[in-house]
């Protein structure tokens, strides 16, 4: 177990808003350090606004330094429009980290409810909550900056499962 | 109109592969200039999938200097993890040229169809004729590279329309 913090950025990706947020995680105590949202200009063509994301995000990791990143993995079943746009958000949002050179980690909606608030089928408002019962000084002032740090919380319960997996895997092959 | 060839480049976005073919337009004539196919690594981690496919794409962007990019305007509606993957693609493929600074357009595959093929339900097959048909230099290896090529073709014909749309759009308001 390392003694220094582990910096932890998480991402909610929204092709309109992105939230973000930064935490430090000691062992088993984690802290709040800063948290917002990157916001696209809807009357940009998508090129520009994917532009616009992508320069936020890595503004963010520039400034911030993590050491590793974690992001929701999201699906919108409903409508093939929405998931698309979706998907260009994330594609980019991911993109920053991956030419920072840093590890970026994927969790499943249900895993991060499950993680935060206990049952798979949390409502936002319970995550929300709980965000700030776990990271007291957190004062988010968007729902993307809430689901961020939740993402980020989430990766700080797992990332020493992760580690292990892929020590066990590399020992394997 | 402009008396120096347009270079146009186009690009069919997909996670794995992701074609790109460059034209010029000189008025009505056209001509082939290059080809190819941008692949990820299926072993890697998504995000550094999409940055060896962001990679590419500026590479071929920064080697072939096009004036204006097209993409098409895919939608998967079977399934909402393809959808998802298929935009983050785009995402980072459509970054590239914003971050060049160069125009990118957005076609419809049905309205790439009726451009080629004059038919909106053409098969991927009479596309690929046709666009050896209209480009005979052209030796696409990869049907990704010669769907980009139909894009630039697509864009080719429509960029006047769009000009002239732009003009009139900007002496209304």
């Amino acid at each position: 177990m390392a003694h220094a913090p582990i910096r932890i950025l998480g991402i909610d990706p929204g092709l309109r808003n992105t939230g973000w947020g930064l935490i430090e995680a000691l062992g088993t105590r984690l802290s709040f350090v800063d948290c917002g949202t990157v916001h696209s200009d809807g009357d940009l063509h998508l090129a520009d606004r994917l532009r616009q994301l992508h320069e936020g995000i890595a503004a963010v990791i520039h400034a911030l330094r993590p050491d590793e990143v974690a992001i929701e993995e999201t699906f919108v079943n409903k409508d093939a429009r929405a998931t698309l746009k979706l998907g260009q958000a994330r594609g980019v949002a991911m993109l920053a980290p991956a030419q920072a050179g840093l590890p970026v980690a994927e969790y499943a909606p249900n895993l991060v409810k499950k993680t935060i608030v206990g049952a798979g089928h949390a409502e936002k408002d319970q995550i929300h909550m709980m965000v700030r019962v776990l990271l007291p000084k957190a004062d988010p002032r968007t729902t993307d900056a809430a689901d961020a740090l939740a993402i980020a919380l989430t990766h700080a319960q797992h990332r020493g499962a992760r580690a292990l997996e892929r020590d066990l895997l590399a020992r394997v092959r």
